[in-house]
């Protein structure tokens, strides 16, 4: 079995991933999308801005968008547990030859730059500002009521590597895809907050953002917003399904904001709090993983990302073909 | 437009769709599906068939499955008013030239038999035998929990001739799809009770059944649905969906059953009981009339049909071309 | 049996309800609840009247609000088939003893006034101005997302008088309560449009209505909407409910207007179009014909309901008691 | 305020609660019940016990049913993050002066009994027999669908006391009543596993065990175990609900199983797992802190609870009245 066994004592305490953000070409495109459509709510605002939050958040922000010429994601931010494990952090990163800097961030306490082993750009922190509960404030939901932030999932030209590099953070594998051929990852999902993934790799041309993943309550809260998307001249951003994953068991609706940013929503994964949770295997030549209900993936799905401001990405070493919607 | 005015007064008044009998090859084989997991009542059982009914219905049967050696569409059944109306009908069909005859059908009082301008056979009766309400005994409800057949839907050679035998018979067109290249219908969908359809042509070699329509209270009934034969065996006769049809509005999805024969689930169209209500056109090239939501049908669904038994299917008179799924 | 025999060759023949018009106290306050709370459409609009439409209605409108001192219910509108309905509709209620005019009503044709046998002021037409349809344009879709109107119940003072009369009418009873001890109804569910009522009839001082309920698609709408009067003032206008009812089997929800007008939400109730249909009989004292799972209807709900614009309610000739929440 | 700061270091990791033994007077009534009816599993069996597992738990069991002559909650169960934690966990548990002792428990590692401080049951372990998962077996799927235990409730005769010590354990407070005369602590829901609570305190005679909960994935499984359950018989044993706690948010049902312990269905609660997520406060006099909706919960439950085996409970010090149904 190619995943490792899991860092259940790491040396720094990440609770959850928070936000992240978004190179965006037109503010107000982007706001018609995210927040009129999606139904995210504005938290923040600055000339070329915008920070935004989901319902039952009360951290300040899980997206930045920020105004500028080239779609990008520009940083994938971690809470972790106090002040004491952002300096542990540092620590280690440094061990592992990363570059790291503290950097200021509107509504954040003391923020770790940092970056991953193939350079995807990460931030840390222990303290953001912290809003009024709004979860009960049901005249506010719209679109398809975002209750949180839910996971990244990214293209990575190694998964075997950034697997073993997340594990040593203390990221823990819940399912994976091995290519047989070559026993080598095709795929995995690694969680910190008793998700199925807080972080997901994909072998492919990376790094690259695959999507970005927001949690709601139920699958009707999908179909809205298929309705919606459909009849308001978003049809074309709706990339594939509703349909369940094989993987993490989750009913899923994969859409493009007008970057092409792509986005995931997503709801009834299952707790994954055990430490010795038993990561679940599946095979690359198995089509119920991707979708249990059977219909495969268009191609854009295997081939689209978002680049990461500023890092070229690397052809994959594993060059096995997913199974594609013919 | 290329719709005929409604015809308000009938000859005879057809109240709805009632059942519709399959030849399938293995009974066994068809129970575990239609029963076991679709989750149809069994209301009568005789050796080499079975008679279903769904959970709100009160008459015997809406569907019969009887052993055989070719999978066939045997009879579309309907349901009359009264005794006098199968009279009318008799005399109806008589003068359209049609042959008719009373039958004798197990459950069934006075059974007329006949068919319509391309030979579809059609059986009509006013009397079943009444069976008691089963709808409030919940522990009965399995499956995708259908709770009435709610139409069929057919490929006829000539939609135009079809709909205008169909409409003299008081069936009422509440949507159809034009191709303005030729002015003809590609295709409608015609009422007698109060939905979207009792009955439907698509343009296509035919007569042929496309499927049969069972109705389930909402979207989620589907998704189990979908959960239970991706996991059960069945993953390979899920066709298409789910999704919402921009034509009726409905959530559907479609299935085949061990034999071929094509069953839509189908919850959430509209009431159409105004005499008045004007039909909505639909452009052939719009995909959003097959899926509001953009995804369109695979090739299978717009080629595959069940055959009418002892009825040879023609070309159809129209060539255009439905999107298709690349 | 209590029930008469249903008149399947009325004189004339009712569609379905219609509209009611309301007097309301403060037409801003009344817009507050039934625009933006329940989310019923504006298609109409003059000083001191507004005209509401749901969702998937063609006809102009279901309700009508007006300005007025006292709240009241003015009329109860029906839809007939055509023009020589009307005219045998006036022929019909003029033979019956009741008074009978013709009044010009906006958007609706020729309206035929008048009354049932305790008075109840009714009114039909054949035609309305129909408007483009809507029931695709999801970003109007609000609160609890109404798709039609589907019933009044009224008190009256004798269920067996009133079912009597409008079983006549071509009314069918579809479920029916008893009193066992004297023999007569207790109350009459009654349908022209294939659902379980289109009118229905409980003992009590009267006429007055008792409700007016609007259809929506699941009971997720119904839980959605209970969020949003929850947490936007409306907490003490939520009167009973969440439930089932054993009677008709629907998902319900009974609130009150900000004049005390009852209205259920109200779904998945069943289709009763076959005219051999046998109405389900409940007894008086078996809790669950009231609510499925248990629990009583609070007092208010046996004794609350509209006074129909100048006219006095009467003693009801039946003194049993519903079982009431304690 | 009175909640204490939370403990974000405790001397042992509980990682989440875990399961509870009842004692039975019927097992075959207990197995109609909790088995055939609720959906759960039987994950072992044994002359006189039953064990059960939900649909997404990995762990043997969640519930043990014991026969025997006295219903009563026997233990309450919970997880330990691993063997050291154990250790330490015997440590704290002595330094508080509590009982300890090491048990053998079938399917269970290194078990640790002790008790809270009012002499609640508890048994520790770090590992428990791991079970296949089943959350993708669809056909086993049943009744109201269980996929995880969620939290225990318990009466305590001095919540402040109760709160204090678990704290002290790690377990954070995230929702609370207080009792606006006298400042004190009315009720408070604690967590460790990410959810609202794993473990809930309400003043009253006690310690007796209020309920234990079950998540589902939404509101429509708990209505389809209401209607189950009301054409099963058991509508005797529906207590309270369907409907949303102002506290938790969460969508409930209060069901009593055939020896009167109280069962909570529960769904949509919010996530938990910043170490700084502010106690949401309530006040006692507010209805919708129970209820969103406005309706008050039953006497019963606030009255009712199971016995903790050979404990007796104690007269709580908070003498101040709920709001009961009149």
């Amino acid at each position: 079995m190619p995943v490792p066994s899991p860092n259940l004592y790491p040396d720094f305490n990440t609770v959850r991933l928070s936000h992240v953000e978004f190179t965006v070409k037109n503010l107000a495109a982007s706001r018609a999308f995210w927040v009129d459509t999606l139904g995210l709510q504005i938290s923040g605002e600055e000339p070329g801005a915008l920070y935004l939050r989901a319902m039952e958040e009360r951290g300040h922000h899980c997206v930045v968008l920020r105004q500028g010429d080239k779609p990008t994601a520009n940083v994938l931010g971690f809470k972790v547990w106090d002040e004491a494990d952002l300096d542990r952090a540092e620590a280690w990163f440094k061990a592992k030859g990363r570059p790291t800097s503290w950097i200021d961030r509107p509504y954040q306490g003391r923020t770790l730059l940092t970056s991953d082993l193939f350079g995807v750009p990460l931030e840390f922190y222990a303290r953001m500002d912290r809003l009024p509960p709004i979860h009960q404030k049901y005249a506010l939901y719209k679109g398809v009521k975002p209750l949180r932030i839910d996971h990244f999932n990214t293209f990575t030209p190694d998964v075997d590597a950034s697997v073993a590099f997340w594990n040593d953070m203390g990221f823990r594998v819940t399912e994976y895809t091995e290519d047989e051929d070559s026993g080598r990852l095709w795929a995995a999902w690694m969680h910190r907050k008793g998700g199925v993934h807080d972080m997901a790799f994909t072998n492919g041309l990376g790094p690259r953002l695959h999507h970005t993943a927001f949690w709601v309550p139920t699958p009707l809260n999908i179909i809205d917003l298929l309705d919606l998307m459909a009849t308001t001249g978003y049809v074309a951003n709706i990339e594939r399904g509703p349909g369940r994953h094989g993987i993490s068991n989750a009913f899923f609706l994969y859409i493009l904001d007008p970057d092409g940013h792509r986005i995931e929503i997503y709801c009834s994964d299952y707790q994954t709090v055990d430490p010795d949770l038993e990561p679940i295997k599946w095979d690359l030549k198995d089509p119920q993983r991707q979708t249990l209900w059977g219909a495969p993936a268009p191609r854009s799905w295997f081939e689209h990302g978002s680049l990461f401001a500023g890092l070229e990405p690397r052809e994959a070493v594993l060059k096995a073909q997913p199974i594609i919607a013919p």
